[in-house]
């Protein structure tokens, strides 16, 4: 009931806005009473710091299983960690694009208690990078903090207008992504 | 009276919401009379319109001049763009912010008027990076509606993120992306 409660309040919000959706709201579209409502939730900004808990907890352990591969190289550590945001479209696009819109109705400290956990997922993306200098993968004349925001603005920015079931697969989006990413557009 | 209006609302949108906000919210915060308001604007949503239309083609005018310019490469057109919003987040960061987050406030005939701009931006980039692969300037095995797409997200993810008073400047940022976008990461 739960997970039910997080995915129609994400319908809500998404649809009607944080503020224009009551308690009420969601209870009545999972036939539920308040009481369950209650037991799972403090109160409405609950809901939201669930669902994107959730959603960053997710990628954040996609992402800490790619780390940890040690037969993998920092290149295509670098490129999984951007399949694995693309691919995440598909499932949990709606859950991104609420929190974003509506993290502004958060009190500062359950914001404080999200903003780490994006903050690893960036530090993570330097890390890899920074890890890829040391091996010679990447050149090292570029600020590594700057670099991982680049990649993480090319896959994020997906979110707002990528259709995973349009013309171009996840598997293709993310090829043309990672050869820019790793060769530049100049080419050879 | 209808420029300072505009800058007032930015203001509350981004700290109310735009539903929170009243007209007369708006009024008061300028001194005004509601019937100035209504001299100006149609309704709470014109507000919103007029904030984004003017964002919208604030940064298009820049990019035409950019793309007019016969003297230059494709090259570094692609690069006056990305600094073109680079630079424009020191001014105009707040009205993106708005405007993106509150955009399923408006109506679709409201958005239907606004989406070509935004769609003819992005039309713009992949044409530089299509007359630059004619050129010889770039290569041409990737796909230039996902590259303007990349090119995009990395400018634009800036809005959510970057200070421009921090430590790195706006022509440093400009500088990594464009050298990531055009070189790779990998270097030579």
């Amino acid at each position: 009931m739960k997970e039910q409660m997080m995915k129609t309040s994400i319908e809500l919000f998404g649809n009607k806005g944080f503020r224009s959706t009551s308690i009420q709201d969601i209870v009545e579209a999972n036939g539920a009473t308040k009481g369950t409502f209650y037991y799972y939730f403090k109160n409405k900004e609950g809901v939201l710091v669930q669902i994107h808990e959730s959603f960053i907890d997710h990628l954040l352990n996609g992402q800490e299983q790619i780390m940890q591969n040690k037969q993998s190289t920092n290149h295509e550590k670098l490129y999984q960690i951007v399949e694995t945001l693309i691919r995440n479209i598909r499932s949990n696009g709606n859950s991104a694009m609420v929190f974003f819109r509506e993290m502004r109705h958060l009190s500062d400290e359950k914001t404080a208690a999200i903003l780490p956990k994006r903050q690893l997922f960036q530090e993570n993306i330097q890390k890899v990078i920074e890890d890829g200098i040391l091996m010679n993968e990447f050149r090292q004349d570029l600020r590594t903090d700057m670099l991982s925001y680049a990649v993480l603005g090319i896959a994020n920015w997906s979110y707002f207008w990528y259709e995973p079931d349009g013309e171009v697969k996840e598997n293709e989006l993310t090829d043309i992504y990672m050869s820019m990413i790793f060769k530049g557009i100049e080419g050879e």
